[in-house]
């Protein structure tokens, strides 16, 4: 009885019917099992995915293991605001595609996506759309005629250990691996029962104040957005400004390494997230930096959750400043240009992680005269991102990347 | 460090090195993960795999879909205790095995498994064996040189949505679906870390208190294993005496209908489980009882949890006389012979669901001369368990089953 209340209270969230709604265990399982699903039910009509660029390691990993199986996938590209349009999930449609998925909002930048336009067309062509909600789904139901849809009760607040997979009546959808009684065969394992009456519980007390919060939110990180740049230099915000989820603000800094920047906010007393290659293990900057073409180092990502303070936004603010400006003299960032002038400027930055390429990159451009070039040697991935996003905040142009001996050459041409 | 450290109380209770054990959302997903990753690990040597006849459902399902995707599988059967033999598995070894898989004690009669020896003859063969642990981890560590282990945190007392997976070192292990960097790729999604801290933390305390409740709860057990027989008249008493969980007991009861005696017992304040066909949803008998060729009618398991108190066995020994009384006076079971004589008798059991057949032989086999036979007609899948049992407990012969219009016949020839 319990369970059967906790679907109803989920369903009515989600805008769906309790018999389409199971509870997984996690928001990770919930879109691995979704895809894995959806994609057997359509086999017979073939084995192409669509993918947008930007979503959730979950998603990319699902489609990296269809690949691997012998599927093939579509990587959807985006804006530099982070956004897909509906015409470039369109123009990847084939006759063999068993599948499209799309986030409802990205979790890095906070960029919503255009999921009802991008469902209109998916039905049209026949195609289901799986939308991973796991970032909007405590704000509201997704818009639009999607097909199943993921989420994730840690991310709405609620408790770790329970995620939602809705699957449309209608439908094909095959269930993989080891059969399992429990959850329409959707599920396998004994049900979290406190967990999950927990978790429709905290999404329907968290649905009650979303208007409201949404507001609130919405305003503090508005003065995010606008109050960075005023106040650090040398700071790109990403994400749309408009079209975005309340609680996210994500900018970066140039010439700040990711790393020692949250420490020394960490030491402030805020917890923030960094897409930054030098705060990954991977050493590669976040895919959807990458995707978005925008400036990765010193990436700071400000999740607001529901209820903060307004002074804890300002003392944030105030902080800040002084913690880039700090990590910046600690790396020798340049603050007055070289006066030497050469044609054509060689640096060696081999070996040098993010933000040091880029750093140096600036120190030297004012010593060639307008027309002339710099070649960076790098072999730190993250130069192949930060050096094109650095020309186009500063107006120089990048000309391109060859290999050199170690690593790649990436030439600037100076232009102001 | 909250997880570090959970993972190092259950490694210590397990007896294995921290890195060996992952956290997994369910004992079942341990299992499917466990049993999908020791076959992908050795699909070179071969697609063979080897389970018991009497494992849990999850082990049973991981090898319906090894065989579904193209492996064999070889279910080694048990006798009629419960118990596997070492010699039944030395048996089923081939060149090809991938995998073999033995419970530590079986879930619905508590027979505990020769898991050491088994784990020694698979190791000669360069064989790895997995364990399911889920009924006796609580317990103590399952001796022996075996090489994968699965366990589920609620069947120790400990919370939902937490399983163990184990995979010694030196294992060749793939896992299996998409790719995931948390818990060593072996169990995707978010961490579920106040229910991984609970799950360590009420092990540890289980433990602590297993050596003293397990001679107090083998002393329960024992007593409804001795006085059920005593003061229920036709009742059968499954499992291996001696080699069992302590806090499990199960029985038949000739001429009843488990569902109804387990309402009775439900309102007498008893929450039973049972086997009997009558009990589940899919109209056959549990799988386990079937493999030991025991009665399943009236089938009724007893799990007495840690600190249950001798005075509720002591009423449950006193309730359980009249409540089975009642359903089999409710059933019309025989209580004196019929009169009249012939040498051969047909009782149309057709359309009738256990336990009305054996109900309906036991009525007429005093109606035959010793050396007479019955033969009774059904369509009960039961029926093809029970009437052998019935023979088998009551000194008559069991002749055979032959197919029939409907159905099938099952010939008994009165002995006494």
């Amino acid at each position: 009885m319990l369970l059967d209340a906790a679907r109803e209270a989920a369903a009515e969230a989600v805008g769906c019917r309790p018999d389409e709604l199971v509870f997984t265990s996690s928001g990770t399982r919930a879109v691995h099992t979704g895809v894995a699903g959806a994609l057997a039910g359509r086999h017979r009509i073939g084995r192409h995915l669509i993918v947008s660029a930007v979503e959730h390691s979950s998603v990319l990993h699902a489609a990296d293991a269809h690949e691997a199986g012998g599927g093939s996938v579509t990587q959807v590209g985006v804006d530099r605001k982070g956004r897909v349009t509906p015409e470039s999930y369109a123009g990847a449609l084939r006759p063999d595609t068993a599948l499209a998925c799309l986030q409802s909002a990205n979790h890095e930048v906070g960029t919503v996506q255009p999921v009802a336009e991008v469902a209109a067309l998916c039905r049209d062509a026949g195609v289901p759309l799986l939308v991973d909600a796991a970032q909007s789904l405590g704000w509201g139901p997704v818009e639009g005629d999607w097909s199943v849809l993921a989420a994730s009760a840690h991310k709405w607040g609620g408790p770790s250990g329970v995620g939602l997979l809705v699957v449309r009546k209608g439908v094909r959808f095959a269930p993989q691996g080891p059969a399992d009684e429990r959850e329409s065969g959707r599920a396998a394992g004994f049900e979290n029962l406190p967990a999950i009456v927990a978790a429709a519980a905290s999404l329907r007390a968290v649905r009650a104040a979303a208007e409201q919060e949404a507001v609130l939110l919405r305003e503090l990180t508005e003065r995010i957005r606008v109050r960075v740049p005023q106040s650090v230099p040398d700071v790109e915000v990403v994400g749309d400004p408009e079209r975005r989820l309340p609680g996210i603000v994500t900018f970066s800094c140039l010439y700040v390494d990711g790393e020692t920047l949250l420490h020394e906010l960490d030491r402030e007393g805020f917890s923030v997230s960094s897409g930054s290659s030098c705060t990954s293990s991977t050493l590669t900057p976040s895919h959807v930096l990458k995707a978005m073409g925008v400036l990765s180092e010193g990436n700071v990502r400000v999740s607001l959750p529901m209820g903060t303070a307004e002074e804890d936004v300002e003392r944030f603010l105030a902080v800040l400043p002084g913690a880039v400006a700090g990590v910046r003299e600690k790396l020798g960032a340049p603050a007055v240009a070289a006066t030497v002038q050469r044609d054509v400027l060689v640096v060696d930055a081999l070996g040098k992680r993010c933000p040091i390429p880029v750093i140096e990159l600036a120190k030297v451009i004012g010593d060639v005269p307008v027309g002339g070039t710099v070649r960076v040697l790098s072999d730190d991935e993250a130069a192949r991102l930060d050096i094109p996003a650095w020309c186009e905040m500063r107006g120089q142009e990048y000309v391109g990347e060859e290999p050199a001996d170690r690593g790649s050459a990436y030439t600037v041409r100076r232009v102001s």
